[in-house]
């Protein structure tokens, strides 16, 4: 038994067989032409042509993620197409080519070169390193052997040991027989997205961080896994029995039985029943599902209904808005998918990231300060919010209707709720008048905004529930653009004044009738379940994967330790402070 | 003496004659001619002319107002180039021209469109009507007579009241004799920046409201405005004499000798000395600045002091950054302005909205929520920073020295004030191993994100004082761009939330050494004073024209009236509440 240190970063255990990924010996460029000889003209047609397939391939990739992932993971795939068609990188690839360089030559040339400078910066900037060669090997793909798809034939998978090539693409990766711990010098996010979470028992690599998107996606999927081992993961053979512990960071050779017992043990068996705290608090763990493909697995994993049923799934990709019947579908299925639980829908919202064409919305020079959520709803939108506030008093009179909530994005001012509210029930009174069966269903708010959160008081007076959406809160409170690499760094959750937003919300609700849960990424990390029902959330709501995890680290929660120790966490004054407090290493959160 | 009611817009009095000023009369349209009759090619090129000749007189508008009202007033001839260059308005004006309309015909009937369109529209969006006639005006000037500076000849100034032409543009409107009430149907505000503060002794207007770019600016110039008066307005001739009370929101004609003694005892009189509270509390009034130009004037309109002096003035419009010894005489000069007082300068906050060309900025998709202020200081632009803190440290060691403070923008996480400690710690030891004269100036940060907010006691435990900016803070807390028009009805300081994360920060500071003020634009309206004075600001910063009138107020407030005033603004749940509470009408705030 020999242990490897590394960093863990999808925090569970697994036990398998070592297979190494080397998807680098596939592409080796060809020797450097004399420049006289090279086809301008053919080349610059291969460069546009190959970034056309790749255009492709990553827009399909962005839809197998979202569906099998979730669409904040698949975002990365829109990043990935900015990269390919960054207008610098395109003048400078074809210059290059004027100049006699073949297009593959003139590819990886230019994106090296930007790999390195990423590679120099701090933090997280480091880590857009990955996006940037994933890029680059899907154009070198489609420019040497023919295809954006990032599928290499593979035409070798005999153990070369420790250089042996056993699954050179996604396609063969999305193949893995179960029990692999698959090895690799690092993962891109196109080659983890592919990956069965069913055959794969863990991941460990050589470099890495635990906030780059590949490691992000890994979490998503709840497949165990450490990063950043270092040269040292070189020395395991190919075969040979690893558990990899993404808790403790560590990757351990050949383990002996009772290593492997307590990583069994931790499995990702869903728990069906409602849980409670370890002093017997009942704690709603829930799921966060952004379509009708999310429903089943959600309910698998043992989420005790959903948190956050998003429905911009049904705006999205479509000439035109969804009747009113199409909703009504949409919403009775997912209370079907859960016949005794609640659902929780949020009403339409985009804007901000979530441009939708047939809205014709704004272009702002700040589209996250500017027009979105329920301020289009109750303007600019009135009439699609009407319609599917009519969908959704309808779904509310359905055999399983009685479990129907219904929440408003980015509410900043009372008006707002009461408006909103006033639309609900003029709804009613209409479908009243035409003899439709409907109900009013349970009503709350999002609290995504500083100014939710200091009125938290005031919304909870006039609603049953309210939810935190984490992601924009903490981007309001530390003026830092989520989707914005460059503030990566200050867009933080941990951070101390989001954790006293937090609290500022919850302390608010205290002694209201209303429930407060939360439905951001920071709800699904086991890690921080603890410090969340000491803030004295109520229900948590998150990526399906991550449900039995919670829901086995809430049973082991001791309602006044949890308590004390969010007191002390709000008296950090840094992250660093709040880390400490929590007893966890630097990581992404 | 005949009262006519309007909206009470810069909240002060003053007596004088009617005159009126009737621009539109210039502007009339030759009749349409033949479509075949028209030039295309020519008509084309003199809409092109014209364009041209505007946005050159928008800039010299833009630069006169920044010099003489502030950079934030000047910004509304930013938002006039994005009229006169929208690009759809472009296309529709050409469109109509090769149809065979002149360019004049062509953008009256697009603009007057578009005005209709704002009109159309709720609360604000109605105001930025007069935006458009006003780039609307400019250009059929610079059509019909010649010039894009909105300088048209007058012919007359004989009074056919109530139609008299006494003063048909801005060049009329810079020299209009002492007394004077200026009478429109509407200002736009290219007309109002144009007004002569010392000559104009009010303005009341048919038209307009408290929060059109016009009146802001008015309220800037410190003209007492009553606006909105309606049709009565029409009733009343040139030569009569007026009194404006922008108070009251009133215009007396010929008023009787008791209103006219109140309104001359609100004059603008500058109070040279300290002021307290009427029990007794000292509160310091200062000027915020943004240019040499406006020192001596803060002089004189009694400021104790500068409560920000904004740097980016010696880092905008010139092709490289300023020297040290640049930077050093212009602090140098606001220290001698003023000798005995204190001056808080700000160091570089650019990003977000302030492009400076070769510091070659990112272009990021929200500009708000990206790289600005003291991120961009402590990391791509550290170079720039620590030139800045040299020139600062030098400028404190100089006779008047004392009075130095440096601040810190956009400040999110203590460890950024660390860092900017650090680095004022090495440059001090950097100067002194160098033998060079220094001192190291008090230290402070600006509150202008939630985060601050909420993080308040913990940078007060580490700098000599804080400093809200409300304007940003507005934007952070309510997530509304604060240039964005769209979303102005959420941009409000006087929202519940803001007042809260304004307590949360005075709060957090109390019972520390350092101080609290606040530079953002709700320090210099007098109606807000007992407010924050009661919610435990220390010191307030304006714009040095609104400083007589704050002093004045301070004089009044009683310290124990205002924090219970403050606790009852806290417990509001609306805007509408917090009016309510201060006795104040609808207003801009």
């Amino acid at each position: 038994m020999r242990t490897l240190d590394g960093i863990g970063s999808t925090p569970r255990s697994g036990v398998g067989a070592a297979r190494w990924y080397r998807p680098d010996a596939d592409l080796t460029l060809p020797d450097r032409p004399d420049p006289e000889s090279v086809d301008v003209d053919a080349e610059l047609e291969r460069y546009e042509a190959a970034r056309d397939a790749v255009r492709e391939a990553l827009r399909d990739a962005r839809d197998r993620t979202a569906e099998r992932v979730g669409e904040d993971e698949a975002a990365v795939f829109e990043a990935h197409e900015g990269f390919l068609d960054d207008p610098t990188m395109i003048d400078d690839v074809e210059a290059a080519i004027r100049d006699g360089t073949p297009a593959a030559h003139a590819v990886a040339d230019r994106f090296d070169e930007a790999v390195a400078q990423f590679e120099g910066m701090e933090g997280r900037m480091a880590e857009r390193a990955d996006d940037l060669r994933d890029v680059r090997d899907r154009l070198l793909r489609a420019l040497l052997v023919g295809t954006g798809d990032a599928d290499a034939t593979s035409d070798s998978d005999s153990g070369e040991s420790p250089g042996s090539v056993a699954a050179r693409s996604p396609a063969d990766l999305a193949a893995l027989p179960e029990g692999t711990v698959l090895l690799a010098e690092r993962l891109t996010p196109s080659d983890t997205a592919a990956l069965d979470p069913d055959a794969v028992a863990g991941i460990a690599t050589v470099e890495g961080g635990r906030t780059s998107h590949a490691a992000i996606i890994a979490r998503s999927l709840a497949i165990p896994a450490v990063v950043g081992v270092g040269a040292d993961l070189e020395s395991i053979a190919a075969g040979e029995t690893l558990l990899v512990d993404g808790e403790a960071g560590t990757v351990v050779v050949d383990p002996d039985e009772e290593r492997r017992a307590a990583a069994l043990e931790s499995g990702p068996d869903a728990i069906r029943e409602r849980v409670e705290t370890a002093d017997g608090r009942p704690v709603e763990v829930a799921a966060n599902v952004g379509g009708e493909a999310e429903l089943a697995p959600a309910a698998e994993r043992g989420a005790d209904g959903i948190g956050l049923f998003r429905t911009e799934f049904l705006f999205v990709d479509r000439e035109a808005a969804p009747t009113e019947d199409e909703q009504f579908e949409a919403v009775a299925a997912a209370l079907s998918a859960f016949p005794d639980d609640r659902v929780v829908v949020r009403t339409l919202d985009v804007g901000g990231d979530k441009p939708v064409p047939y809205l014709d919305l704004p272009d702002e020079p700040n589209p996250f300060l500017g027009r979105r959520g329920i301020r289009l709803s109750l303007d600019e939108h009135a009439d699609l919010f009407e319609t599917q506030v009519r969908a959704l008093l309808r779904a509310a009179a359905t055999d399983h209707g009685d479990g129907l909530a219904v929440m408003f994005p980015l509410v900043t001012r009372v008006e707002e709720v009461e408006r909103a509210v006033a639309t609900v029930e003029s709804v009613a009174a209409d479908l009243a008048d035409e003899g439709v069966a409907h109900a009013v269903p349970a009503l709350g708010a999002m609290v995504e905004t500083p100014a939710a959160a200091f009125l938290a008081d005031a919304l909870a007076d006039r609603l049953d529930f309210l939810s935190v959406g984490t992601n924009d809160l903490a981007q309001y409170v530390m003026a830092a653009d989520r989707g914005n690499d460059a503030v990566a760094d200050h867009h933080d959750p941990l951070h101390p004044a989001v954790l006293r937003a937090l609290d500022r919300t919850t302390a608010a609700v205290e002694g209201c009738d209303a429930w407060v849960g939360m439905c951001g990424e920071m709800a699904g990390d086991p890690a921080l379940t603890d410090l969340l029902l000491g803030l004295g959330f109520d229900e948590l709501s998150m990526s399906a994967v991550t449900v039995p995890d919670v829901k086995r680290r809430v049973r082991e929660v001791d309602a006044d330790a949890a308590r004390s120790l969010a007191t002390d966490a709000l008296a950090c004054e840094t992250r660093a402070e709040v880390l400490d407090v929590l007893g966890l290493d630097e990581r992404g959160a």
